[in-house]
């Protein structure tokens, strides 16, 4: 990503601020601030803000530590430095001197609490709005370059699941799966993030959110895989559900219709109807076979920088699917103590439809 | 850690809030969260939190995501379930109800931004507060169990920084290293937290949070190693510089420099004496030694549950070092572009003075 592009999309946030009379965007979400800089900085708690005004350089505040990562920004920004010990508040307070009065200061989700505290002493409370409008349709409109990462990181994500399922054996432990999947993605480049796989097996399928532990795989139960890779910046994400050994009546069931849960939804996929639908489609399908008090998450999120971002598919988003939209399609059925099944794929939106990043067998 | 423990945390802050009337404490901070509950969920973008009152049960607010992972509170705790499409504020104002009027709410610094401005909206601005003093004291001071477990997982870090040294020959690049490293922590039962073991050759050893990267280990040249694991909820943190070959006369003057540096701030602790009093002595050599400008961090930053938490040890600290409390003494010298040296070790603080946590030699 060379330094146009990060021009090219803070004039496009100037532009948004001008036409709708906004005063300033902070961006503190380290995901944002990495979109804007190319920096991606191990701030922790030490504060790092971008401020980009409707004139003028955009500002950073950061901490010393991260000098050296954003040096090479040079003269397009204004560098403000504060030193541990020192409160950064105090550049904030200076930042706000541009703030044109009466006009909105907008955050963004990444904010953490006790600036906004701050700010809220600093400023009227309407005067401070959490929009990150502007942020939200630049990030969710995936173009070449995005494109051509998020597809290479599901081909790394194809091959460690493969290399995974082939390796995972009954008697090893979680961990031990996931961490040669660890080992796999990083020869390949990337970073498993989340920094553990989810492996989880036997009756650790039914919680969608397994930490990976110490149990032990077994003959005749299933294994729920759910990982993701960020590589150059770009994430995967996938999950696949294998049965090690025969599979029982209720497992081919249940996976069956998880199965068509997301053919279903896949298959509606297109520019200009609403995200909401393709997650009723999943679930009416599930409810329809009986399963409905089982099926206890969203059908997706959306996918890029982050592992989790916009947009998000839930019923009641009404917000059309535009070209460029990045989404997860992961229908499941959770049978608590017993066990559970997921599948899920990225997609791309393309204006014929949705583009697979991953192509793992089902 | 059984139940009774958890209870005996939260008794503990009831009392804090009834001394000082305040009315409640909000907790966001996951680890916090885990601290008070055992359960440590994947929550990401999703609301989860606790508030503890003066009278009556603790509430949880949660994402249907996680009630698997927290249901074995059972009735300790009212469990407030939201669903993905749901706005869970309506359970965090439904508990604002049990703020008694006019009683400050109490905040952790895990609340996120946009949960302080909805707060601000419901509640006069100062009846807000961050403050988590009583968790902070709680926290900070290290007993038992907790420091058995904050000895293994220092322990863990000994051993695979030995092998990563070990294994570490020219030609191989910084994430070869980092990827042995995290199997060798997954080998024994811990986690690699940052998920990257920082890594840094050469001039990247200059960058205090420099990103493990592509470059390979040259001959000649310094290997900087900063990494920490998380074992049964407890970190570890420790760095060493290595010269591959034969040090230069710079890198030998400069190592000598930092590890007195480190000697000398040890050598201070002990209880009863400011926190700042420690990063001021290692400070003074440094610069003594000429070298002022080139120790660009605090000291150190406490370790237990979070590989960053409380207390941090700067030289404006002037709160007073107690018995129990745990945190690195890792001072550093960094020539941009040439090359830089870190020697870092954490220490719990005993009756007698400072516990060594890691023992890999300097």
């Amino acid at each position: 990503m060379d330094l146009l592009k990060f021009q090219e999309r803070i004039n496009k946030v100037r532009e948004f601020l001008k036409i709708n009379g906004f005063g300033l965007q902070f961006v503190c979400s380290l995901y944002n601030l990495s979109y804007f800089t190319g920096v991606h900085p191990l701030a922790l708690e030490r504060l790092t803000l971008l401020s980009i005004s409707q004139e003028g350089k955009p500002t950073i505040i950061l901490p010393r530590l991260s000098e050296q990562e954003f040096k090479h920004l040079g003269s397009d920004f204004n560098l403000r430095v504060w030193e541990d010990g020192q409160d950064p508040i105090k550049f904030v307070e200076e930042e706000l001197q541009r703030l044109p009065p009466g006009l909105p200061l907008l955050l963004d989700r990444g904010t953490p609490g006790y600036l906004v505290l701050a700010l809220s002493r600093l400023l009227p409370i309407e005067q401070i709005l959490f929009n990150e409008e502007a942020i939200k349709a630049l990030r969710q409109k995936k173009e070449g370059e995005e494109i051509e990462l998020l597809k290479a990181s599901g081909a790394i994500a194809d091959q460690v699941l493969r290399l995974a399922f082939d390796f995972a054996k009954p008697g090893m432990t979680e961990l031990e799966v996931a961490s040669y999947m660890i080992t796999e993605i990083m020869k390949r480049g990337a970073l498993a993030d989340p920094p553990v796989p989810t492996v989880a097996s036997g009756p650790n399928s039914a919680v969608p959110h397994h930490q990976t532990g110490s149990r032990r795989l077994q003959f005749g139960e299933p294994l729920l895989i759910d990982f993701g890779c960020v590589f150059n910046g770009y994430y995967s994400d996938i999950t696949r559900t294998i049965f090690l050994g025969e599979p029982s009546e209720e497992f081919q069931m249940v996976y069956r219709i998880v199965k068509e849960a997301q053919e279903k939804a896949l298959s509606k996929i297109r520019p200009g109807i609403p995200l909401g639908s393709i997650d009723r489609e999943a679930r009416e399908h599930i409810a329809n076979s009986g399963f409905g008090d089982y099926f206890i998450h969203r059908l997706g999120h959306g996918l890029g920088m982050e592992i989790h971002e916009e947009p998000y598919v839930f019923s009641e988003n009404s917000d059309l699917i535009e070209v460029g939209m990045c989404f997860s399609v992961e229908p499941g059925i959770y049978l608590p103590g017993n066990f559970g099944v997921r599948i899920e794929d990225c997609v791309v939106v393309q204006e014929e439809g949705p583009l697979l990043l991953t192509h793992s067998p089902k």
